[in-house]
């Protein structure tokens, strides 16, 4: 086994020897024993979403996006439009795969590290009644956002629209509770806060608008109504699933349920952002949002200020150290992004901002201020 | 790690544990050493297929399936019509998923067990000049048959048609050579005859096709235009990819070229299919293929003729004894199937025969004539 460096990355991430050996087993996709795992599965996805009573799991084979562009081909009608909601890279990408699927399209933006506006949601579906779908990013990756689904919820539910998350980052982690705000589909993956490996992700959803589903998806692969009628029929997915990945995911559920569930799963990353927020800053280096709209999944931080700076540098120094970091996703501003998931805890983070000063100060990047709070 | 079966199926297959051992490590998807990961894959899965000079490998995350729909996506024009050739479950798929996302479509079929006729070809691209690819199935896993590969590519060649060949089954272990060929596609996966796990498809293309493919695919997910041009520029996947499915197929090319490349491959499998033949055959057990057509990759056979044979009831015997079987795909025709790909050799096939006789003989479904060539 390659020693590993610690990923302080959005996922894939640093999971945990118990969830890596799960994978030592080959199970066989037709077998009672596979359909068993991934019956429980699902039904543990489904009990964190708090979706049991109205709602149904469906897995799906590839990454996050799959999941994304396979839930808005099922769920938004061939006549349909969805307003999707954009204040950052993975809420263009849910619009750019409704304009590839040929879906209807409405966008509202906002820049980058400002959150999605109830009150303009609102006044957008007032104005325009043919919309029948809203799309939000729960916790904005690129920037670590964390957007008002509370609010948007009770809007799009007083306006008689359906609302589509792509809850990628923030899954297991943060509350979301699929009953109580009436939510359409949730979207997510195995790679993310539940710790487990990437290549599945699964879709929490209306059971009934399943049912009326069929025959939207512009895909055979991607179509999630087909892949649950046949769950439903067989047990089985319709195509090979990544059984490995799938025990992966089973490990990790199990661990993430000995460990407290959600509640505590969100506290060690609280504290492993806490850790990292007050660290940077007393080095000088700034978060780039608001911390009232930071999420403790994914920390951006200001690129520092000297001229001489290169994230690729930097990068291999703390590669070098046995940290991967990862890269801004601002096209307008020089920032870095360091992950707060996985498998770690506020003593690696503590780990992580020491050689993240060290680096900086070492290669001469860090204001005289900022080195001066640090000493 | 749990006590697995023997997987006798199509895939997910019995691996190596340096295979499983290899998916103990964690990668960073936008970290060097995971992107050199990626491209030593794409090489050597380009090389054996010998497409170094006109082709190019693209990767796509999920199963063989979601490769097949995106390579129609992608390299069937959305004027373009592809001929499917059916002769089996799988090319069935295969117009499924033309259909599903839009394509013109041509339908030839033949019944399970007969192979795609070239001539039948020929005369159906003379009738029909607007056909522009054809889709192949080069070994029906529904039945086991091997079509004439090189007689097809012949033809379409010929007529000027683009050739795309699901080789999910075959490639690794029979002969594929898209340069001679000058094929236009060849789909396979990670978990079949190069003995990965499953998770990951790819697609071997002509690089020229796939530059010409860009606003083709009425995808964003399964876009392998766009999937190869981000891969090209930046040696990363576009969206999160299944790092240690990946990593799991690394190992398991290692072993391949170990082991002495496809020709040994194709050996140890002839050898497995042998065994099971004729020990199987020496119990009365008939093979449903015409053994001339029969790849060595997968078996059917007829299920024993005693009117209370049931599948489930055989399988659960064997599961018992630690071997894992597939079902019949034939809808007429009681069969069961035997894999013979996998991390196994003639000595576990030996065993896995020894058990089919012994389990069917106390089950009482032999017949006597059966029951007597066995003793």
């Amino acid at each position: 086994m390659q020693q590993a460096p610690i990923l302080l990355t959005p996922g894939p991430l640093t999971t945990s020897l118990a969830t890596r050996t799960a994978m030592l087993t080959d199970w066989g996709s037709w077998d009672g024993s596979f359909n068993a795992l991934t019956a429980s599965v699902c039904a543990d996805l489904l009990s964190i979403a708090n979706g049991k009573t109205h709602h149904c799991c469906i897995p799906l084979q590839g990454s996050g996006t799959f999941a994304v562009e396979a839930a808005l081909g099922t769920l938004v009608p061939r006549t349909g439009k969805i307003l999707v909601l954009e204040n950052g890279a993975y809420g263009q990408r849910m619009s750019k795969i409704a304009r590839a699927i040929g879906r209807d399209l409405a966008v509202l933006s906002w820049p980058d590290g400002v959150a999605v506006d109830a009150q303009a949601v609102k006044a957008k579906l007032q104005s325009d009644p043919t919309i029948t779908q809203i799309g939000l990013i729960h916790c904005e990756t690129a920037t670590g956002l964390l957007n008002p689904l509370p609010e948007i919820a009770r809007i799009a539910n007083d306006a008689g629209c359906e609302l589509i998350v792509d809850a990628m980052s923030s899954f297991g982690a943060l509350d979301i509770d699929v009953e109580a705000l009436n939510l359409c589909a949730v979207i997510a993956a195995s790679g993310k806060c539940l710790e487990g490996v990437p290549g599945m992700g699964f879709v929490i959803a209306k059971t009934a608008a399943i049912a009326l589903a069929h025959g939207n998806s512009p895909s055979l692969a991607l179509d999630l109504a087909d892949q649950f009628e046949y769950l439903q029929r067989t047990g089985q997915w319709r195509f090979t699933p990544p059984t490995h990945v799938v025990a992966a995911l089973r490990a990790a559920l199990d661990q993430y349920l000995a460990e407290g569930g959600r509640a505590t799963r969100l506290a060690r990353y609280i504290s492993n952002a806490k850790v990292l927020i007050e660290r940077l800053k007393s080095a000088g280096l700034k978060l780039f949002l608001n911390e009232k709209l930071q999420a403790p999944i994914i920390l951006t931080f200001h690129a520092p200020a000297h001229p001489d700076y290169q994230f690729a540098a930097f990068y291999a120094a703390m590669r070098e150290r046995g940290f991967v970091l990862y890269p801004g996703k601002l096209t307008q501003i020089e920032t870095f992004r360091v992950g707060c998931i996985g498998a770690i805890d506020s003593a690696q983070l503590e780990q992580a901002a020491h050689a993240i000063i060290d680096v900086l100060t070492q290669l001469n990047w860090l204001t005289p201020a900022a080195e001066k709070n640090h000493a």
